[in-house]
C-alpha cells in the first residue's frame, strides 16, 4: 500500500438515510479525513450530528455546518457527496465541477440521457451539455469512466438491482427481448427517505404489502437506458415491503434458445469475474434479502424452467448500501484510486 | 329483545384511527342508523369514506360531510362521537350538551378533575362547571353514572389498561400504597394517531423499542384520579412497541400482607364478576397482546413472588378497541340501554 | 329468514391456523350448532380449546375430542371440515362420503385432476374414481356444483388469488396465452402452517424476503387446471412476506388486442357481478394486503401499460380466510343453502 | 502497533446465532488466525459454513469440522469459544482447562456461585472446585481478573443489561435496596436461540408482546450475585419483543436520599470513565434499541422523578453482541492483551 495524502470529503444531506450511511462509511475509511457535514437548513446548523443519530455517540463530535462554497474551499474539499433533492443537485453539481470539486450525486438529477426519461423529474433547466459530463456510477458497467469522472450520477437502488440482474444476459445477447422483460421489484421503506408521510407510517406499512407507481416509476428510464432497451420492452413494478432495508427483484425473461443451468451460471460468473461486490449464487440456492443487508453486495441467483427458455433471475441488495451510499463510496474509491472495497468489506 | 327505534349517531374525525374503528363498529350495530360522518377539514368534504379506508369498499357509500350544528339537528343526531383534538372537544362538547345531544368524547378534554393533572393539556378556558357534568367512561367502575351521562369522557388507552389492572387491588385495600406502584406500559403505534411524524416512521419503529414521556405522560393523571392515589405513589412509564395495535402493562405492587394465589385470583374474579369485557386469567397463564387484539376485552393475569408480597399484574387490551373506540361504543350501549356487548362480541 | 334446523359441523385439526379460523367463523354462524372439535393426536384429547387459543377465553368451554367415526355418527355430524395433512384427507374423505357425511377438505388431497399435477403430492393410492366426485371449491367459478357436492376440495390460497385475478381474462379469451402468464405471488407466514420450522422462525423472516419453490410449487397445477392452461404457459413464483397473513399476487399478461381501461374494468365487473366476495377496484387504485386482511374478500385491481397490451393485475386476499377457512365456510353456506355471506361479513 | 504472533481461536456451535456472531467478529480481527469452526453434530461435518450462513459467501471457504480434542491440539488452539448447551460446557470447559486451552463459555454453565441460583440449570455434577476458577466475564466489573482467567463465564444478555444499569448505583451505595429493585426487561427473539419452537414462530411473535418466566428466569441469579443483592430485593421480568435483536431494560429504583440529575449523571460517568463500551446518555435523552443494535455498546440513560428519589434507568444493548458474542470477543481481547475494542468498533 503506497502512502497517499488523505482526501477531504464533504456531505450535504448527512441527516437523511443515505447521507448518514455515507457518513458512517467515511468515518471508517482509512484514506479520507473526517467528512465535513453540511446542512442546507438553517435550523440544523451547529447541531451535533449525534443529535440526529445518537447511535454515533462516542464516535467523535461532529456538527452540521451551514453549506457554503467558501467553506468548501477553505477546507480544501476534494469530493462532494450530494444527498440532496434532485433540484438541488441539478444546480450544485455544475457549480462544484466549475470550482474543481468532484461530485458524487445520490439524487436522480444526472442519471438519465433521454428526454422522455428525464421528463419524470420535470427539470426546467436545459444544461444538457453538462449532463453529458456525468458518468452513470455503476462500477460493474463503467469502472474506467468512473475513475476519470468529474461528476458521478450514483444509480437508483431499484435500477442497480435490475441492471445487475440483467446485464450479463442482455450484453451477451441471449435474451428474446421482443418478448419483454418483467422486473417485479420489492423494496424496504428506507428507500422512501426519512421524511414522514402517510405511506411510511408504521401502521400503514406493518403487516401490509402493496404495488405502487406501476408503469410510472422514475427508475424505469435508468434500466432502459443502461441496457439499451426500448421502453415497451421493460415492465418494472415496484412494491413496498414491511422491512426497513433491502431490495429483492424477481426478473422474468425468455432466452432466445434453450440454455443449460451450467451455461447460464457460467455467463453470470464470467461477466462478474472482476466485480467483487457481485456474488453469483449456484442454483438451486437463491439470494434472500437477509444475505446482503448491511453489506455492499449485490447477490444474484436464478432458476431455469424445465423448458430451458423461461429464466427467473433474483437480484438482491441493501438499498442504502449497494443501492445508494455503499455504491457512492465504491465510486469514490475508483475515482481516487483507492482499493475498491476500502471501508466496504 | 324489545323493539326500539334506532338512534342516530354522528362521528367527527372518522378518518383518524379511532374514528374509523367507531365507524366500523356502528356499521354492524343492530340498534343504530348508519352513522353520519363529519369532517372538520374542508378538503375532506364530500369525499367517499372508502377513499380513506378502501377496506370499506362495498360496505355502502358513505361520504364525509362538513360539520355543522344545523346538519346535526336536521339529521336528528342523538349521540355525537368526538374523535377530535382535545381543544376542539373542549369547545364542542358543552355546545352539544346545550343542544341536547349526548356526547362521547375520545379526547383527553374532559377526563381530569384536578388542576395539576389538567395542566398537561394546557387548557386556557375555565369552564370547570361543565367539566363536573362529564362522567369518566370506564364502565367497569362507573356503569350506572355512564347510563345517565350527558357527556362521557372516554378514558385513555394506557389509563384503561392500568386502572383495570389495579382497581380490584386498590379498592379492596390490599396494597401497600406507600411503597408505590410501578406501571411499565408498552403500546403499539396506532396509539400515536394517524398523523405521520418522525416517531411513527416505519424505519424508526421497526426493530426498535423505546421509553418515552417518562414521569411526564398525560394519562398519569387519569390513573391517579380514578384510583385515588397520590401523585408520588404512581410511576408510569410508556414505551413504544413495534406493532400496530395492542397495549400490555406490567404492573408492580406490594401487598400489605401475604396472600395466596387463590386469594388474589378470587379478588379479581369477584371484582369483575359482572364485567363481560374483563377476562381474568388463571395463573400461571398470562395475557399476551395477541389474545385481545381485535376484541373489546381487557385481559388480566398475575404472578405472585415466592414471598407472597410482591405481585405482578399483566393487563392487556387493544388500544383502538377497549382502549378507545370499543369502549366508546360500550359506553353508548350503556347510555341508550342497549345490550352492553352489542356490536362488540 | 326462514327457520331451519341447525346443522352439526365437525372440524379435524382445529388447533392449526386454518382449523382455528373455521372454528371462529362457525362459532358466530347463525345456522350451525357449536362445532365438534376433533383431534388426531392423543396428547390433545380433552384439552380445553382455549388452551391452544387463549383468545377464545370466555367464548365457551370447548374441548378437543378424539376423532372417531362412531363419535361423528353419535353426534349426527352433517359436515366434516378436514384441516388435516393431505395424506389423512386422502383416506378420510372417501370414508366420510361413504358414511353420508359431506366433506370440506382444506388440504390439497382432492384438488387436482391431472396425473402430472397430482404427482407433486406423491399419492400412492389410486382411488381416482373417488376424485372425480370432488368439486373444486371456488364459488366464483363453480357455485352450482358446490351446492350439490359430496366432497369439496377447498382451493389453495395462492391458487385462489391467481385464478380469480385471471379468470375473467382467460374465460373471455382476451389474453395472448402463448405469450405466457407470470404470477409473482407473495404470502404471509401463516400460509406455511403452525408447525415451527427454520423457515418460520421470527429471526429468519423478520426484515427478510425471499422467493421459494420456484418452478416447483404445488399450487401451480390448480391454476393451470382451473384456467385450462398448458403447463408451459404459467410461470408462478411464490415469495415469503414478513407478515402474518395476506397474499398479494402481481400478475403479468399480454392482451390479444389493445383494450381500454374502461373495457378491462367492465370485463372484470361483469364477470364478478354476482360474486359478493370479489371487489374490483377502479384504476388507478390498487388493492393492498391491509384492505382484505381479516375479511373474506378477494380484491382485484389492474394497471394497463401505455401500449394497451401489457396488463398487470393485482389480486389480494387473506390467505386464512378467502384463501382457506373463509372460503370453506362460504362453500358450506352454498352446500346447505344458507346465505353465502353468513358468518363472513 | 507491536507485531505479535496471531493466536488460534476455535468455536464450537458456530452455526447458532451467537456462534455465528463470534465467527464474524473473529474473521475481521487483526490479531487472530481464521477461527477453527467445530460441530458437535455428525450431520454438519464438512459442510461449508456458507451453507448455514449464505451471507458469508465470498468471505472465504470455511467448513465445519468434527469436534475432537486431538484436532484442537493439532491446530494449536489457544482459545476455545463454547457456544454450546450448558450441559456440554459443564463437561468440556474443565477438560479444555486441563489441556491448557483457555475457554470463553457463552452458556450459563459457569456463571453462578450460589447453590440456590445454580439449581435452575439442574446441574447434577458437583465440580464446584472448578467453578471457582471461572471468572464472570463482565469487563466493566472484572477487567483485571478476566485478563488472567483460564475460563471466562460470559454473562447472560439480560444480566449484562441489568447489572451495567445498576452497578454504579449499588456500588456507590445510593440505593434504598430494602425497597427493592424492579428490572422490567424486553428482548428480541434471537435471545431465544436458533432452534425453531412454538414461541419463536413468526406468526406467534409478530404483532405480539408478552411477559415470560416471571419470578423464574435463569438470569436472575447472575444479577443478584454480581450486585450482592438478596434474592427478595430483585424483581426481574423478561418480555419478548417482536424484533430480531436488542434488549431494553427499564429499571426502577429508589434513592436513599434525594439526588440531583447532575449528581446521578456524574456517578454514572465516573463509574464508566474507563469503559469504552458503555455510553452514558445525558438526560432527557434515553437510549433506544436502534442506537446500540449491531454495536458492542451498552447504552445507559436515566430519568429522575420530581421527588428526586424515584429513579428510572434505561439500559440498552444488542443481545447478540454486548449481550453475548461481542462481549466474548471483548473478553478474549483482555485475556490476550489486545486492544479492548479490536474487531468491535
Amino acid at each position: 500500500m503506497t502512502m497517499t495524502a488523505r482526501i477531504q470529503p464533504a456531505i450535504v444531506g448527512a441527516s437523511g438515510y443515505s447521507g448518514f450511511e455515507v457518513t458512517k462509511l467515511l468515518l471508517r475509511h482509512g484514506q479520507v479525513k473526517a467528512p465535513l457535514l453540511l446542512a442546507r437548513e438553517d435550523a440544523d446548523h451547529g447541531k451535533p450530528f449525534a443529535e440526529f443519530y445518537p447511535q454515533l455517540n462516542g464516535n467523535g463530535t461532529h456538527s452540521l455546518e451551514p453549506f457554503s462554497w467558501e467553506l468548501l474551499r477553505a477546507r480544501g474539499v476534494d469530493v462532494l457527496f450530494l444527498a440532496t433533492p434532485h433540484e438541488v443537485s441539478r444546480e450544485w453539481a455544475p457549480e462544484a465541477a466549475q470550482r474543481g470539486i468532484r461530485v458524487i450525486d445520490l439524487s436522480g438529477a444526472w442519471r438519465l440521457r433521454e428526454e422522455q426519461h428525464r421528463a419524470v423529474y420535470g427539470f426546467r433547466d436545459q444544461n444538457d451539455g453538462f449532463g453529458a459530463r456525468a458518468v452513470y456510477g455503476l462500477p460493474e458497467l463503467h469502472r474506467p469512466r468512473i475513475a476519470d469522472a468529474e461528476v458521478v450520477a450514483n444509480p437508483g437502488c431499484y435500477a442497480t438491482s435490475c441492471i445487475l440482474g440483467l446485464a450479463p444476459l442482455v450484453m451477451n445477447e441471449v435474451l428474446e427481448l421482443e418478448h419483454g422483460v418483467v422486473c417485479d421489484a420489492k423494496s424496504g421503506v428506507s428507500g422512501a427517505g426519512k421524511q414522514p408521510t402517510a405511506r411510511t407510517h408504521f401502521v400503514e406499512v406493518a403487516e401490509n404489502f402493496s404495488a405502487y407507481s406501476v408503469f410510472n416509476h422514475r427508475h424505469t428510464g435508468e434500466i432502459v437506458e443502461q441496457l439499451h432497451l426500448q421502453d415497451s420492452q421493460l415492465t418494472f413494478t415496484p412494491h413496498l415491503l414491511p422491512i426497513a432495508r433491502g431490495i429483492l427483484s424477481t426478473i422474468y425473461v425468455r432466452l432466445r434458445a434453450p440454455m443449460s443451468e451450467a451455461e447460464v451460471l457460467a455467463l453470470f460468473r464470467d461477466f462478474y469475474a472482476e466485480s467483487i461486490f457481485v456474488r453469483v449464487f449456484t442454483p438451486p440456492r437463491l439470494p434472500e434479502v437477509h444475505y446482503s443487508t448491511h453489506t455492499n453486495y449485490c447477490d444474484i441467483g436464478f432458476a431455469l424452467a424445465p423448458d430451458r427458455r423461461r429464466l427467473i433471475v433474483v437480484s438482491c441488495l441493501d438499498n442504502l448500501l449497494k443501492g445508494a451510499s455503499g455504491q457512492a463510496v465504491q465510486n469514490m474509491n475508483l475515482m481516487f484510486g483507492f482499493a475498491e472495497q476500502e471501508a466496504l468489506a
